[in-house]
């Protein structure tokens, strides 16, 4: 028996999550709608800048979230960045899928997309490309509109606690 | 004259570039061996998450980069975390890209890889996907290795500058 072929996955995979344990992330809600108007919706962390010009943003998420289907090209969705004071947000996007979209904190914007409400900012663009890797994807969205919101600190996601930046 | 077509891009770009004034980011480094052995890295702030099962990581680039000709599908790359304590690795592989390997701040880790010295943790595997989109691309890494390393805060950058995480 070769205990090379358990040994490995576990190193690479205790190597991965020590890492992102030392990593701290921005804390963004996404949302869209799906077939039949449905709105759907994550928090994610993984929102990232990839081009300033044209305005390119990508985010990557499970494929068998309850947004999924939404993620199709030239579909669009909007990427909300939020603060301590929208952390309920946060929590509720991540919580269970049925009730994300119950309640008065979204009203529809362009395209009909979800936005959320008092969020410190949303940007609005077409999902430009759709890259699945084994059971998840990388979503590559190209912004064509958006709002500045409430004034507020950033939210972050850190050591598994919502967190704020501050100044070194 | 249609106005629109003039304004319509800079609304876009402007609702972009005030999002991510809003939005923190973890900072981390990536650097790779590119021909001829030659080491090449950047700072990057869109290091994510993809999985954990198998462990995979995306990043996002220009491909105006000294690292892209690393950027090859089959070749490793190291990711690195941040702290305040190892800032002076943010700097300078943010800088003059001819300098950055200058000094003793590395040395050669698997597949020759340069692994920084000091930081956080740091993981490295294989580029399974290069996906390039306008002149940036995305790369997705399936982690293979890694090591804890020094204790420290994570490093953030917000508001354009370095910053850490505090609890709520």
């Amino acid at each position: 028996m070769d205990e090379q072929h358990f040994t490995e996955p576990d190193a690479a995979t205790d190597a991965f999550k020590q890492a992102f344990r030392r990593h701290a992330a921005g804390v963004a809600a996404v949302t869209a709608l799906a077939d039949g108007g449905r709105p759907v919706g994550f928090t994610a962390t993984s929102v990232a800048s990839l081009a300033a010009a044209p305005p390119l943003v990508t985010f990557n998420m499970a494929r068998v979230s309850s947004a999924w289907p939404a993620m199709v090209v030239g579909n669009r969705v909007a990427i909300h960045t939020l603060g301590p004071r929208t952390r309920h947000l946060a929590v509720k996007l991540a919580a269970d899928n049925a009730v994300r979209f119950e309640g008065d904190h979204w009203a529809p914007g362009p395209h009909g997309v979800p936005i959320l409400a008092g969020v410190t900012s949303w940007m609005l663009g077409e999902i430009i490309e759709v890259h699945p890797v084994y059971e998840n994807a990388v979503i590559v969205v190209r912004i064509e509109v958006g709002e500045l919101g409430d004034e507020d600190e950033a939210l972050l996601y850190h050591e598994r606690a919502y967190q704020r930046p501050v100044a070194l």
